[in-house]
């Protein structure tokens, strides 16, 4: 199935807190690819995904990384698609480096930013599905099911 | 004409910087709404906002807060479009309190953070836009003009 | 027995650190009730809860959270009781996000926030049973007792 | 008529922003005593006034402090009474200095903390009313009335 | 005659802190060229500056950014000269922001990185120059009398 | 043999950090006295300490506390003997916050303050001995010494 | 007259700030020496100044820098006499970059830390003066007087 | 052979992080030499390896430091070669101390900074290599071939 969301992460040790994305895009069933990209090791392949992501039908793109993490800005301006950035954390500095690096973004060239880490990775997803819904009823609903299921089961004690 | 994008603010004195995203707004020709509304201090006019903004027909949420900002995460709790969120400067801190009170929400609700101040309003207006691009190709066409545009005038100098 | 103080924690894996409130409480035999309710993810119950603390009896609400802990001020919204906050670590940033997201709140809503973990937990509790205190000899007289034996622990060598 | 709130600042500079837990404190009619005493300059006189402070009848007591700021701490450790901090700014570091300095109290002596300077020193004073009201109907009903019309200039576009 | 150094900056307004670097290469008698060229409004054009740089002639590159500053790795990213960054400070985060987006690049793609804003500036040119020298000895020697120099006018008491 | 450094940490769990402190002034054969007593839960036995330290012969108080840490600039208010602060870490925050605690004291009451935990709790001591040294003429002979072996450690590869 | 206390600052720019330390000394009628000497751009008049000043009589050596600051360190490496260190503000940071250039020293070499610029100034002099008074009886005699008067000061009401 | 490249760093306990940077030379071939010199510990030691390092024929200067890191920059001022810092992680603080202490130079002694801990000491080397690489056109040739593998190895999914 075409690809709707494309995800890609700046190292292959990224991938353990990146599956958490890539979960809850599993969960709604939505199609995505994901690749390991680095912005700085790996620039024209990244250059390249982002200023063919529109012709090949994505419609959000998600990248996540650590450190001085330029892989989302880069590709936000290499496209108009809408481009979300996690940032990871890494040896030191707990993860502000990353986060500061993504959402400090110039005017001009947007970047949407999740949390650090675990949370931004499954929120990132999340709001990747929000963005497919605006044309799909079908994920609207979706997404309504997966917040009263949320509420649920935060109402029953267990941890989601 | 019926606004696609909803901004909301959380005190009138933060209307000069959200200007910077109404104005683009308006470039693009996007309908949208703009109200003056506090988490903390008008919280059910806030919650009825968010609650109803499906059916009101809006397909993005852009809200702008300072300190402890709460306003859009307390709005993406509500509801399940995309909810964008631009940390304000305020009298302390430097804008890193509202940065963080937005960007690191809990994994289940997303709320796609921009930068601090003036830079993040601009930004949250194009994002939004590239969001409603999806299904709207003249949006589409307008936001590959406007970065035409934006990187003619950078590399002749001007200031964008 | 009616409880006097409402404990709300954002969810189950902040108990271990909560405990430390419950237990003082426990310790001073002050009717409460503690709940798991995220400020996002059960937001209704959560406002429902702040709404009608008032007329259920509480006289205090402490609540915990960490990220970008929106709980307590959202609480604070909706009850003029003192509402108490105790930011919580998570994966990232030390707690210092949790702190920022529910000290700034702005002026017109305020939430009486005490210190990071474990510490601000015991503390949350001391300071509910203080205000409690006010119309309750007896408690004030358990204050001054509990002081005296830490006062008394610490000069002879023993953590407390 | 005999104060109910001790407000406490650490030196005459910080008496403009201390201005705005004064004027809560003023409009809700509620007896207070402010001094300027500070904790490393003039101990003897803190430790006094916060030792006498139950018997001479206050309830609760207010302390603003900048830089390394102990005076809100120092009197908790004499007192049982409730006792809530305001970090102020001073010369450097924005007022996070003060603001760690009062929040991280240990465990056994609570501080309950407000945000930094003006809107702190604001929610300081309704925090203190919020404790008084606890056992005076008039003052809970006072701040209902006050909570009502915040919101009302908040919708009405007024700054609050 | 031919640039041995090309400065980059990412936008016009960075010029009057960027001056400090080129006033020092003027000084020096050093060739340069100064661009322009941001690394998000204007990525292939900074890309292809970054690709062409070696063969052009150029030896070093210095690179001068804010907030999220992308640009100095961007350059780093698509050449094999030494890249200097410098952080400039913009609107919020007095430059921490720039200077994380900088210096903490993923290994692999270095990034020699100065201090924020005009002494980085001053020192970025020096650090060139340094560089250059290690092949021309006329260089070496006017180090050296602009260090003997400097710590006179220390010494006697000037700013330098 | 009468006491000549005074010792103080605010509880029996920062012992093995300050053993660092006892060991060099053992080391030194410097004659001290070490007490465990927290600023706000033994506050009376810190100012009776603090103010009666001149009268029992101590030269050099060194106090040693984390997170909001006041017993440095408790006892510096209560004696004009020099007083060094050492900041520990506790469970949040990495130590910053005692650090910010600790050093920027108000004019007037001033507090030497060295680093954060281990390496602050060994400089402590030897600038204390340092002070003591400006009368004991064996001192400052012990402390060259002391310099000339850690330097001769150094160059042989030895951690110090 | 001898003088017993060297003050070191690192640009003329200091200067200002610095004034708050020399006047305490004027107004204890302490004999000092000031210079104005750079750790980096006067390295060989900076170790002389310090290796030399135990011979030349001084007791304790103040050092005020901002930025990386070094100043305070490179002295303590080359004396055993205590060695106060005040971070600077700069153009940016707000200090914070000198206060720990300054405090985090490694074990071996204490440098005595005060608070950021103008309190830090003022309560380096005081220190020093605390250091001298364990062998001069008058100054510590005029060290209570101080205190006492800066008491007095405060309960007036007066800024101190 | 000659070593062109210095490498000194303050502690052996750096040796860990510090083989990062020396195994990339010998990847490249570059003859180096290493050194454990403390720049507080083993200040003259230092001061003659700086002062001596270009008669001796290296090109650069290496030095990786925690904590006050002052060992780059102390060596910065008594070279006029391209010195390169690595900010090491230390007991508290995360790096961030070292980074503040090494890139926040002043104005006219310049240290190109890289990033905390592994990368930072991988990307020394790199920079360092490139700096060689103006006047060795094999140097230059295995940089691109380096940067070409590491392009594939990415592009394979494995960790480099």
């Amino acid at each position: 199935m075409q690809p709707k969301i494309g995800i890609v992460m700046g190292s292959k040790s990224d991938l353990p807190i990146m599956e958490n994305c890539l979960q809850v895009l599993k969960d709604f069933d939505v199609p995505y690819e994901a690749k390991i990209l680095s912005a700085h090791r790996a620039t024209d392949a990244v250059l390249d995904y982002a200023a063919t992501a529109e012709e090949r039908g994505l419609e959000v793109i998600i990248a996540g990384a650590g450190m001085a993490a330029h892989l989302p800005g880069v590709i936000a301006a290499k496209t108009v698609l809408p481009v979300l950035g996690i940032p990871l954390q890494a040896a030191a500095l707990d993860g502000l480096d990353a986060l500061l690096a993504i959402v400090q973004m110039p005017g001009g060239i947007p970047v949407g930013t999740l949390g650090i880490g675990k949370a931004g990775a499954k929120n990132a997803a999340l709001l990747a599905i929000a963005i497919l819904a605006n044309k799909d009823a079908k994920l609207r609903t979706a997404l309504h099911e997966f917040r009263a299921q949320q509420t649920k089961k935060v109402l029953e004690g267990q941890d989601v």
